[in-house]
C-alpha cells in the first residue's frame, strides 16, 4: 500500500494547491482591488508553474506503476490521476507556454474587436490560437482524433462522434419547435425596475432554498457569475440588473446547481481526484436542472411569484401562470447566453460543428465568419446584424477553448435524462416545488448524482441514476411538451 | 549575470507564492466561510511546504555563490536571499514539522485555559512550546545567543543587548510619566452610541485622508485589525464596537501606516526580497507614527473631531480640545492592546524580559505568573486581578512567536526619531494636520523610509532617515511633552 498511500498524499497537496488557485480567480474576480492585475498574473503563473511541475512529477508514474488499490474507489483514484499524468506529459513545456502567451494577448485583441465590430482584426491572432491549439490537440490525440483529444479535457470518455449523434438528433426538432413557438403571440416581458439589494436579498433565499450551504460557501456579486471551489469551500456569484430580475435569479439558481453537486461529493473524497465534478457536461446537468426543469417549472414559478410580489410589490404580471409565460418567453435574439431553452443548444450546435471544422482542417480562419452566418440563418431564419451578435459574442475560442462548447448542451442533454427519472422516482415533485420545497429534487440528485463526485465516468453517472442510455429524447420531449403547453401547439 | 538573474527569477516566483500564503490568511479571517477551516489548514500547510521547499532549495545555495550582482541594490537583494536561505537550511525538518504540530495545538489550549482562568491548564503545552522553541533558537544561533536569534526572524540586524540597553533608558522614565499623569484629574472618555456604518464610512475616508491607496488595497472589517500583503495588492481590515469609534478609527490609521508603507515601496522592488517592509520594528514605526504622533496630535484631532460631529451629531464633546484630551485620555488597564502611549511600551518591556529570561533558562514555565505579577504590581501599582489580564492575555507565545514582542517597542522608538526629523523637515506639518491633510508627512515617510523597503537594514533606515542613532530619547521627549501638557505636569 505505500505506493498507493505515498501518491495519494502528494496528490492531496496538489488537490490543495489548485483549490488555492481557483481562489485565487474567485478573489479576482470580486474582492481584489483593480490595480493588483499585474501582481496576480505573476501570482497566478507562479501557482500554475507549481501545479504543473506537479502534475507531470516523474514520481507520479512510478508510483502509479507500483501502487496496488484495494477496491473500486482506489482503482478510481488511480485513473484519474494517471489521466491527468498522461495529459500532462504529452503537452511539450514551450508549446504549453506559447498557448498561454497567445491566448493572453488574443482575450484582449477579441474584445477589442468585438468593441470595434472588427473580424478582421481578430482573425489573425485567432489563427495563431487555433494552430496552437491544433499542435496540442495532436500532442495529446497521438494518431487519434484531435477535436475528440480536446474534448477529453472537459468531457472525459466522450467522443466527438458520440456527441454529432445526440446533436444530430436534436437539431430538426430543435429548428421545428422554434419556428412554431416563434409563429404564435409572445408572452408578456418583465417591465419596470426592481431595487438590486432587495434582489440580492431574495437570491440568497434562492441559493438557500435549493439547498446551498453557506456554511460552506458565500454568494457575492461579479460580472460574470460562476461557481468556484470544492468541497469545504464552494462559493457562488451572481449578478443584478434593475430592469432584469430574471437574470438575477435563474442566475443564482445555475450557480447553485454547480456549487451543490461540489458540496454533495461524499467528504471522503475531499482533496482527491474524485473529489470534484466528474465533466463539464455532468456539471452543466446539475446547473442546468436546477435552473429549468426545476426553477422554470409551473410549480416552482408559482411560489416565486408570490415571493417576488412580497419583495417587490406589485410589478405588474397578473398571476402565476402569466408570470410561468413571461418567465418561459421565447424571443429572437443572437446571443448564446440569454437565449431561452428551446432555441440555446441551437447555438451550441453551431459553434460545435464550427470549431470541429476549424480542428480538422475543414474551415479556415478567414471563412469562419461567413460560415457562422449562413449556418444561423438556417438555424433561426433570420440574418446576424453585427460581429458582436454573431461570431465575436463568445470569448471561448479567443482563450484557447476547443471542445467545451458541446458540455453545455450535453448537459441539457443529461438534465433531460434525470428529470425524467426523477420525476418518475419524486412522485410529489411539483407539489414540492410548488411549496419552494426542492428537498425531494436537490436530495435525490445528491443521492444519484452528486454524491459520487469523479467517481464514475460522466455517461456512467447520467445512465446510473437516469436508468437510461444518455440521448436526446427525455430533453426534446420535455421541451416540445413544455413550450407546447405554453403555445398552445 | 546568468547566476543572479536565475536566482532572482526564482526568487521572484517564491514572492509570488509568499503573497499567496498572505492572501489566503486574509481570506480566512475576512470572507472564507466558517466551515472551511479544515480545509484551509490542508491548503496553508501545502503551499508552506512549497514555500519551505523553495527557500531552501539547494539550487539557491549554487546562485548564491556564483551571483555577480551589479550594483548596491543587487548587493542588498542577494544579503536578503542568503539571509532566508540560511534561515531555511538551518532548522531541521522534523523539529520544523513538531513546532507547527504543538503551536498548533497550543493555541487552541491557550484559548481555553484563558476562557476558563486557568493557567496552570496552559502551562504543560507552553514548556513544550518554550523547549522547542529553544531548540530551534540553537540551531539557527550556532553558538551565538539564542534570543538574539529569535529576534532575528522579525528584526533583523539587531540584538536583544542593544534592545535592553534602550528598554533600561526607558524604563524608569515611563513610570515616573505614568505616575505623574495618573495623579491628575482623568480626561471625560467617549460615551454614548456611534452607528458602526457612520464608522466605516469615517474609516474609509480617514485611510484615504493618509494616503491609503484604494486602487491597489481595500478596508474590510475583522475580528483584529492587521495589514496583509505586499506591493500592488495591501489589505487592511479594521473593527468596529457601537460605543467605542476610537477602536475603530485608531486601528484603521494604524493598520494605513503599516499598508502605506508596503504600498510606497519602490515598485522596482515589486515581488523581490527587497519588496516588503525590512523589519516588524520599522513597520510599527510607519503605523505607529500615523496613529500616534500623527492621529493623535492636538492638530490632527481638531480635525478628526469637526469630521465626528458631521458624522455623528453632537457627542457630548464640548471642544476640540476637550476631545484631544479624551482621544489621549490615560487610563489604568491591564490590557498591553487597549494601552496608551504612555502605558504601552511598559507592557512590552514586561514581556521581553520574561520571554527574554525563559529562553535563558533563568525562568521556569511554572514561575511564570508569579514573575509576571510580580514585574506588573512593581511597573504599574497595582496587582493583576486575573490570568486573562496577566500572563495569559496575549496569543503570541502559545504559537511560539518569541523574540516578537520587542519589535512593538522598537516601532515606538524609531517612530520618535522619525517624527522629531519631520518636525524639522515639515514646519508647516501641524498646519496641514489640523486641515486633514497628511501628504507633507506621509510624503516626507515615503520618502525617506517607505520608499526604500528592504534596502537597508532596520537601524540603518531610520538613521539616514531622521539623522540620528535610533534610541529612545526623541520618543520620551514627546511623551513628556506631550503628556506633560495634556495633564499640566
Amino acid at each position: 500500500m505505500t505506493a498507493f498511500n505515498d501518491l495519494m498524499a502528494f496528490q492531496r497537496e496538489t488537490s490543495a494547491l489548485g483549490q488555492i488557485a481557483g481562489r485565487l480567480g474567485w478573489d479576482q474576480e470580486t474582492v481584489m482591488p483593480r490595480g493588483a492585475t499585474a501582481q496576480r498574473a505573476e501570482e497566478m503563473a507562479a501557482i500554475e508553474a507549481v501545479l504543473h511541475a506537479r502534475r507531470s512529477d516523474p514520481r507520479v508514474a512510478d508510483w502509479l506503476e507500483q501502487a496496488a488499490p484495494q477496491d473500486a474507489v482506489g482503482q478510481a483514484q488511480l485513473r484519474e490521476i494517471r489521466r491527468a499524468y498522461d495529459r500532462a506529459v504529452k503537452v511539450p513545456a514551450d508549446l504549453a507556454t506559447a498557448i498561454a502567451r497567445v491566448t493572453s494577448a488574443a482575450q484582449g485583441k477579441w474584445a477589442q474587436a468585438r468593441a470595434d465590430e472588427d473580424v478582421s482584426a481578430f482573425l489573425p491572432v485567432l489563427a495563431e490560437v487555433v494552430s496552437l491549439k491544433r499542435q496540442e490537440g495532436e500532442a495529446l490525440a497521438q494518431g487519434g482524433d484531435v477535436y475528440d483529444a480536446m474534448v477529453e479535457d472537459y468531457e472525459p470518455y466522450t467522443t466527438s462522434a458520440q456527441i454529432a449523434a445526440i446533436f444530430d438528433e436534436m437539431r430538426p426538432r430543435l429548428v421545428t419547435l422554434r419556428a412554431a413557438v416563434l409563429e404564435r403571440p409572445e408572452p408578456a416581458a418583465l417591465s419596470g425596475s426592481f431595487d438590486e439589494r432587495d434582489q440580492m436579498r431574495l437570491s440568497q433565499k434562492l441559493a438557500e432554498t435549493f439547498g446551498y450551504d453557506l456554511n460552506n460557501g458565500r454568494v457575492d456579486k461579479a460580472v460574470h457569475p460562476f461557481s468556484s471551489g470544492s468541497g469545504l469551500d464552494v462559493r457562488i456569484t451572481t449578478r443584478t440588473s434593475e430592469t432584469d430580475p430574471f437574470n438575477c435569479f435563474y442566475s443564482t439558481i445555475h450557480e447553485v446547481g454547480h456549487a451543490a453537486y461540489e458540496q454533495g461529493i461524499d467528504r471522503d473524497y475531499l482533496l482527491t481526484p474524485l473529489g470534484s465534478g466528474v465533466s463539464m457536461g455532468v456539471h452543466e446537468s446539475q446547473s442546468r436542472i436546477y435552473e429549468n426543469q426545476l426553477g422554470r417549472s409551473r410549480a416552482f414559478t408559482g411560489w416565486l411569484f408570490d415571493q417576488m410580489k412580497e419583495a417587490f410589490g406589485d410589478f405588474g404580471i397578473a398571476d402565476a401562470d402569466a408570470f410561468y409565460a413571461t418567465v418561459n418567453r421565447v424571443h429572437n435574439g443572437y446571443i448564446r447566453t440569454e437565449a431561452d431553452e428551446v432555441q440555446y443548444n441551437l447555438h451550441i450546435m453551431l459553434r460545435f460543428d464550427l470549431e470541429r471544422a476549424l480542428m480538422a482542417g475543414d474551415l479556415q480562419v478567414s471563412d469562419l465568419e461567413a460560415a457562422w452566418n449562413d449556418r444561423f440563418k438556417a438555424d433561426f431564419g433570420y440574418a446576424v446584424d453585427r460581429p458582436s451578435n454573431g461570431c465575436l459574442q463568445d470569448v471561448h475560442w479567443s482563450v484557447g477553448l476547443f471542445g467545451y462548447f458541446p458540455t453545455y448542451s450535453l448537459g441539457n442533454v443529461y438534465a433531460g435524462c434525470l428529470y425524467q427519472a426523477l420525476r418518475g422516482a419524486v412522485p410529489a415533485l411539483d407539489a414540492q416545488l410548488a411549496e419552494g420545497d426542492t428537498s425531494g429534487a436537490t436530495g435525490w440528485l445528491r443521492e444519484n448524482v452528486q454524491q459520487h463526485g469523479g467517481l464514475y465516468a460522466p455517461r456512467e453517472i447520467i445512465q446510473r441514476a437516469s436508468g437510461v442510455e444518455p440521448g436526446p429524447e427525455p430533453l426534446l420531449g420535455y421541451l416540445e411538451e413544455k413550450f407546447g403547453g405554453l403555445y398552445g401547439l
